[in-house]
């Protein structure tokens, strides 16, 4: 038997679906603009269109009697038992809905597809993708950060997605490692994601940048224009040596490392699989942050700390789906 | 069948020992001092020594066929596993001991007592005992919190206990929640225990007190003695409306409730069982943690929240113990 699923990757964007073979891969993936503008019915029937066209070209070279099913990572909070998206963030006018029932229902109305659909988070689904095909293969329990424009998580115990009694476990990003600071996100002080996002680390560099005499090289890549400053552009520049670029790494890597050092003393999960765009910094952060999760952990929890670079990028959300089909 | 076990609390003060029924609590239960001066062989030959006296008046009312084994809750780190206890923080000299193997040795050799040990960190033998008996009983998963001289914690998921990937999980009180402060325990800054361990809290009161023009009430229950001064004496004036006394147990409830919160955000535990010596100021805690709790966390991680204190008082280690045999 050689089972295969479709994995969906739902963002506020973009849709991006596969058909995945549960030990081949990724076989053929798709992208697609979101449909933001009819509410869920027309997501749903966007969604339930593209698998269903994947559905035909999967026929053609795999058995349809093999299909484990649909699986779906969607943003915000999902209840994977009940189905449910809520408050989804980059679906504007989203409140609950019962997508996994709706989606399923309209497979069987609209293409006549009568099969199961399987949803989870979509940092959730990430962490399980790179549990069975990337970094976090060798694993048998680990933590999954992506770092980006929000800082999110997924765990892994036992080779299994840990969801927590009501399925919002892994919010690493909300962790508070400073609660007398001044960093303030989604009205709570000191998060980590109120540190370390996008816009909270790019805001730091400039700080840094109108408060140096000296300047830093990083104009060069920004032509100069501030406003458009982005981890791209500091990472080239620390790269060069530019010393504030390298202090904001530091910055970010040493902030992470803090939050890991929780997860460690709270968990004992001592892997880390770090992926996002941001994580595209690679060493510039994760030796900054295993250092300070060395010096924020006790000594007796050093053994076998181990941080790595997530390998599916952003394949790693299609993956995990149709991994929640082979579950 | 009904199984009965030893529970053993062993602390660097005194050992405490008991008969418990699975299912009829302690029947009887001793106190002796820890004997800390013949070092781990010393220590394992006592600690026989109160076995096969318990096991003997047991075996006047139970059927000795029904005995479970002999659980021990042991300070320190733990590997439930291997059975191995290493460096004690309160039994000085110690390093790593197999102490479940040496106590069962000790107990066929010493004592003609063949029965299976089992072992656990003594934070963890709590949380088993209030999840089974006590305060956690009505709670699939909870975090227990005990508040003493340190901050430790158990993690129970699924009514069993969660010991992570090498048996260190549950350190709440290392938890790093103001990586920019000032205090430090352990070399770790910023964490739980450096904030609102006795010595902090105490500390952090005297420190008030000297700066406050108008004084303390606080003074009245310590002799104006502050070297003496406990956190009693702060519950006390704290109860008869001394603001610095109240200040100070607001600080410590507010900080417990972000460390809280950090549990809720990663693993979506809700329940809070909060022991120790010092939760015996109760709501002069409980409403600051509670309140914190909810600021500190996502609105979607409010269903559910509760803290509610432990009920076994220092008897929570005999009853997990115990426990220990009958999983």
């Amino acid at each position: 038997m050689s089972r295969w699923a479709i994995g969906i990757d739902l963002g506020g964007t973009a849709i991006k679906a596969a058909i995945v073979g549960e030990n081949t891969g990724i076989h053929i993936d798709r992208t697609i603009p979101t449909d933001t503008a009819s509410g869920p019915a027309g997501l749903v029937s966007q969604l339930a269109g593209i698998i269903a066209e994947l559905y035909r070209v999967a026929s053609l070279t795999l058995n349809p009697g093999d299909c484990a099913g649909i699986g779906l990572g969607a943003p915000g909070a999902v209840n994977a038992d009940k189905g449910t998206l809520s408050y989804p963030p980059n679906l504007p006018g989203w409140a609950i809905v019962p997508l996994r029932d709706d989606l399923q229902t309209c497979l069987e109305k609209q293409e006549q597809l009568s099969l199961p659909v399987f949803i989870d988070n979509d940092a959730n689904a990430a962490a399980l993708g790179e549990a069975l095909y990337g970094a976090g293969r060798d694993f048998r329990d680990f933590l999954m950060v992506t770092l980006g424009t929000g800082v999110g998580g997924g765990i892994i115990l036992n080779r299994k997605l840990y969801r927590g009694s009501n399925g919002t476990a892994g919010e690493v990003g909300f962790m508070i490692v400073d609660f007398e600071g001044s960093s303030i996100h989604a009205g709570i002080t000191g998060t980590i994601e109120s540190l370390i996002g996008k816009k909270s680390m790019v805001n730091f560099a400039r700080r840094m940048i109108e408060a140096s005499p000296s300047g830093s090289s990083v104009g060069r890549f920004c032509n100069h224009d501030y406003t458009k400053l982005s981890p791209r552009h500091l990472e080239h520049a620390a790269r060069e040596g530019d010393e504030i670029s390298l202090a904001v790494w530091d910055r970010v890597g040493s902030i992470l490392g803090v939050g890991l050092a929780n997860v460690v003393s709270l968990m004992d999960i001592r892997k880390f699989v770090i992926g996002g765009g941001i994580s595209a910094a690679g060493n510039l952060i994760f030796v900054p942050a295993l250092d300070q999760l060395r010096h924020s952990t006790l000594p007796s929890m050093h053994d076998g700390l181990e941080l790595v670079s997530a390998l599916l990028g952003n394949k790693a959300g299609m993956y995990g789906a149709a991994a929640l089909c082979f579950g």
